[in-house]
Parts: structure tokens; C-alpha cells; sequence
């Protein structure tokens, strides 16, 4: 999927240091946070943490959403006072919480190597679950 | 509504120059995609313009989805590499699409004295809808 978005999207996808999430729940409400998040070396997932404070964290309202109805989109761009050099990379795709295993052990390594701040946050000790999103679909916007 | 909000969240609101909107399908299915936004005076209710290119404007997924479902959220964020300062401000609330009418105009007053941009793309001119979206509920955050 990510291989047919234009390169510019899929650097800008890969560097950018914050995107937005749009979840909804079971009735159709959106709800948009701002995330940290790791692209994977292939492109296909997307993965976000979540700050492990287990009790506040169960009941995210992101993680709600997302246990009620896994679509999801993510939108990356760069805003610019020139508007010719608006752009943005909107990523939709079905998210999983995942609590333990390989798949989240692969997004702590990414998100460590890509945000050094998760080291004084102890993220790698902590046991707070990680969103993996499978990229379905890639739409790339840009002025020009 | 938005005079329950901290007032460094309502003056984030009010002078970001991006934020981005989530809005979702029938089927539950969220979008999100950035957007220029102006405040009303009394924060009740948030203007966002879309460019008068009839055909695909009409089209446009965010237009489809508000009216298939009026609900949205929209997120006014600041990232910082020095995490102690992030923060940012939800606004959830009732979308809908105005083609005409005093609403239309405020909206358009208010977008072209918050982004001289819209000048040069001729918005008050242009025929394209706008969308207002009466603000509910504002959810404001910081590492802090």
C-alpha cells in the first residue's frame, strides 16, 4: 500500500514528529488527538504508545474508540504561512491494541529510536499498551 | 461552553493557525484532515472554509461525512521537542454545511481577518460552503 504514495508522503510520513489520530466509537463519534508515532521500515504499520499510567490509561477514550471500532486515520502535514507549500499525508488503516508480544516490543524499538524522550518516560520498562495501525490506504495532498 | 475552558487553552484556539478535523462516515469511519479555522468571539461556534471549486468541492469526504453525521472533533495542538510543553485543546461538537446566509458571511469575515491568504484565493467572492461547527464540549491539555 505505502509503496504507491508519492515519496515526498512517504518521507514526510517517515520524519514528521507529530501526527494526529482520528478514532470514533460505536456511534460514530470522532475524536482527534495529537501522537507520537513510528512508521515501520516497510511502511504497513503505523505504531503509537501510550503513556503507562495502567489505570488512566484503560480508559483512554482513544482506546475505548478504538476496542468499539478499529478504523482510524492519521493525518501528517506541514503548515506554512506561504499556502503553496501546504501539504499532507493522510493515512487510513484498522488499528489493534497490543499489551505484549513481538508486535509491541517492535513498536517500543521504533519509538525509542525515533523520540529519545520515551528513555526518560520509561517506555521500554513500562506496561502501558501500543496502537498498530495496518496501513490500508495512503492519500497524499499537496498545493502545487 | 467555551468559557469552561482554561484561558491559555481558549487563546491557543484562537491564535493557531492550523488545527485538524476529524469527522466520520455513516459506517463509523473517521477522517481526519487539516484545516484553516477562525473562532467566533464567543467561542461558540468554529468557521472553516472550503475552496470554491464547485465540483470537487461537493465531493469532498469531509463535506460527505457532516452531512451523513453532523458530529466532529477538532484538535489545536504544539508539539515540542521539550515534552513539558506539549499540550492541546479538543473542541467536540455539531457540524454543519452552510451555503448562504449571515452565518456564511461572519464565517468568511472571520477567516479573512485571521489569514490574509484567503484574499488572493478570492473566499469572499467564491461560492464554496463553509462549515460551522457549534462547539459542545472543549477538552484542554498540557504535560504540565
Amino acid at each position: 500500500m505505502a509503496s504507491d504514495a508519492p515519496a515526498w508522503a512517504l518521507a514526510l510520513l517517515r520524519e514528521a514528529r507529530v501526527g494526529r489520530l482520528a478514532t470514533a466509537d460505536a456511534d460514530g463519534r470522532p475524536l482527534v488527538v495529537p501522537v507520537c508515532y513510528a512508521l515501520d521500515a516497510d511502511g504497513q504499520r503505523l505504531y503509537s504508545a501510550i503513556d503507562a499510567k495502567p489505570k488512566r490509561t484503560r480508559q483512554l477514550r482513544r482506546l475505548r474508540n478504538i476496542r468499539e471500532n478499529p478504523q482510524v486515520s492519521v493525518v501528517v502535514d506541514q503548515y506554512d504561512e506561504d499556502w503553496t507549500r501546504l501539504c499532507y499525508v493522510i493515512v487510513e488503516g484498522r488499528a489493534e491494541i497490543v499489551e505484549a508480544g513481538p508486535l509491541r516490543e517492535r513498536a517500543i524499538d521504533l519509538l525509542l529510536a525515533k523520540y529519545p524522550q520515551y528513555l526518560a518516560l520509561g517506555l521500554a520498562a513500562g506496561d502501558g499498551p501500543v496502537i498498530v495501525i495496518a496501513v490500508e490506504r495512503i492519500v497524499a495532498w499537496r498545493f502545487a
